[in-house]
């Protein structure tokens, strides 16, 4: 432990407008670092989700857009959740200041050395939200560091759109929503109301209804199925008792969905049932985006026009058998909006974050030099 | 607190082979009655469930079994959860005996005036959990005390039937299931998952599914539907986020399935959201019911034969208003069974099992005197 009052000098501010934040310790490795050289910088892109956070850290080269995919990663770094609603706004706090200090300590960069921060993190609903987070993220950078705080879904549309917040992105892993974004700043969201509000193209609702379907062909409700064995097999089960009492003696929804793969394996070896439950996802992700893409006018006036729909999520990956979800939600996306573009993107949603860094930052840049400029 | 010493006398066997159980001050009232009087005793029937324990006192009368209904209360006691699964052995235990101590005191009776009695509690599905009551209740009974212990189940149907275990019973409160019993103890059940495991005729599926319908219209998935202002009065919310926020800010299940009149009055003011959920619902708990009497063949071989359909719990209650999910869960099994009887009960599930208790002594006795007497 050090001693009181050196921690109470990590708050006052060091320099350049840049506060030692309450975690001190966290920057330590800074002092050990030669002052910055003059080089252009760099940037941060956090995704923050229930589950984990990623941050990477990448040069800021002002080079065209076109060419964004090619911005080398030169560190990446992991840390737990932090998403406030789940683990509490101290926590999340920390969390997401250690995980930035580990990517920048990763390539021997500093704070001094950040031109722009995206943190895309679960949880931020509403603008409330946004002003929490970048109050006290403004206390760890200097005053010239541009940041940004945002849903993490826009860093899933991102990672599928190289940085442009336009079109639609569905996420269906544990938990699934379909978040839409204009050019002109509109968004609208559907789904994502997790298990008892009915998300059934999530792997928890896919894994739930299968479940379901169990103790119904146990009981005579239902017709028999495959799943039975399936699931009975993987966990040791031997009776519908067995199963009510698994389901219910662990609370945490991650458990649950871990079961897609059994539903996907009894629907290609031709379980009815089975098929009938990922049929029946298909159609709820699906749903998701038409609302959204509706809400917006993604598809234009005509219905016609052309729109990105990025995919993102464990349920969504391109799988081999001959039951791919993804493929299926986006043959009948495609039935309502024949323009649709679906990508899947090849780059993590973190990426995506720093791509959305880039991109404010340039412009931002690109309206200063249009504008007079203004001293204080 | 008294000296451990004297708590330790209250193990041994203190009159007639009872024990004085751990609790030894539950039974301190019996200090202060006089001795016992030869009259015919009493009976217990205690009905256990996950939100409160009722437990009553009748007298030992033996007349007929056309006359049981006649048999008047001598005092009732109400006590909280007795379900092992949920308060765990321990408390489970100290409630059950409290509620009977509590019912004995009331009406000035003692252990030794109990002939039988009937624990019907919730949690109670193998023999082991039976045989586990069964052995510290032996504890606190003189030996000649008839015991017998079931799931609560029973004591529902036999409050419907007067204490005769036949037919099926359809409980609908917060969760939901169906139970049936055929004369010659055979027994089946259906439904009663739980939530996660599509349990949507209960009260908590009814109100999950219109809490569903109410963000999905929120986002443009589903219709627009009169829940939505329904719900948000109730509970002074304005938007899908909120009404997310509000579900899962306590996870207590009675508290969303409190929404079911809500589901009642928009249906009957014509809303069709509410009423497909209400009929979704209602033939939800006609195939429980269809499995379980199918199972047990307790329609005959003809599928014409009459059994008796014990109706309980809040979901399934006589309402004035034009929706009574209770009539038309009636209508949909009378089509398939048209020998089925619906039973409301008039009295309460721990009347059933203290009507129980009275059967099962009276069979016993019959027997008894059929049988040559062996002594030990």
């Amino acid at each position: 432990m050090r001693p009181e009052k050196e921690k109470e000098q990590d708050q006052v501010v060091v320099d350049a407008g840049m506060k030692r934040y309450r975690n001190g310790e966290i920057w330590e490795f800074e002092d050990d670092m030669g002052v910055s050289d003059g080089d252009s910088g760099v940037l941060l892109g956090l995704d923050g989700g229930t589950t984990s956070t990623v941050c990477i850290c990448m040069p800021m080269i002002p080079f065209s857009h076109s060419q964004l995919h090619s911005l080398p990663t030169l560190a990446r770094a992991v840390a737990g959740c932090s998403n406030h609603n789940s683990v509490g706004e101290i926590a999340a706090r920390e969390t997401i200041e250690q995980v930035m200090a580990d990517a920048l300590s990763k390539c021997g960069s500093k704070r001094s050395s950040v031109r722009a921060v995206c943190l895309a993190v679960s949880g931020v609903n509403h603008p409330t939200d946004q002003q929490r987070i970048l109050s006290w993220l403004r206390d760890i950078f200097p005053s010239h560091v541009r940041l940004y705080v945002l849903n993490d879904a826009l860093a899933a549309l991102s990672s599928g759109t190289m940085g442009k917040l336009h079109g639609c992105v569905l996420i269906a892993g544990t938990g699934s929503i379909a978040y839409g974004f204009t050019e002109d700043g509109k968004e609208a969201r559907a789904a994502g109301a997790g298990p008892v509000l009915g998300d059934w193209g999530s792997a928890y609702g896919i894994a739930a209804q299968a479940l379901t379907a169990v103790v119904r062909a146990y009981d005579g409700r239902g017709p028999s199925t495959m799943l039975t064995s399936s699931i009975f097999q993987r966990h040791g089960l031997s009776s519908a008792e067995e199963i009510i009492g698994w389901t219910y003696a662990d609370p945490a929804w991650a458990r649950i969905a871990a079961l897609v793969p059994n539903v996907v394996t009894c629907a290609e070896a031709g379980d009815e049932v089975a098929h009938n439950i990922l049929l029946e996802a298909v159609q709820e992700l699906a749903s998701s985006v038409k609302a959204v893409v509706n809400r917006l006018g993604l598809c234009g006036q005509d219905g016609q026009s052309g729109f990105p729909l990025v995919m993102v999520g464990g349920v969504l990956e391109a799988h081999r058998g001959s039951w791919d979800i993804g493929k299926e939600v986006i043959k009948c996306i495609s039935k309502y909006f024949p323009g649709v573009i679906p990508i899947r993107p090849k780059v993590e949603p973190a990426v995506g974050a720093a791509w959305l860094a880039w991109n404010f930052f340039m412009k931002e840049k690109e309206k200063e030099k249009e504008l007079p400029i203004l001293e204080d």
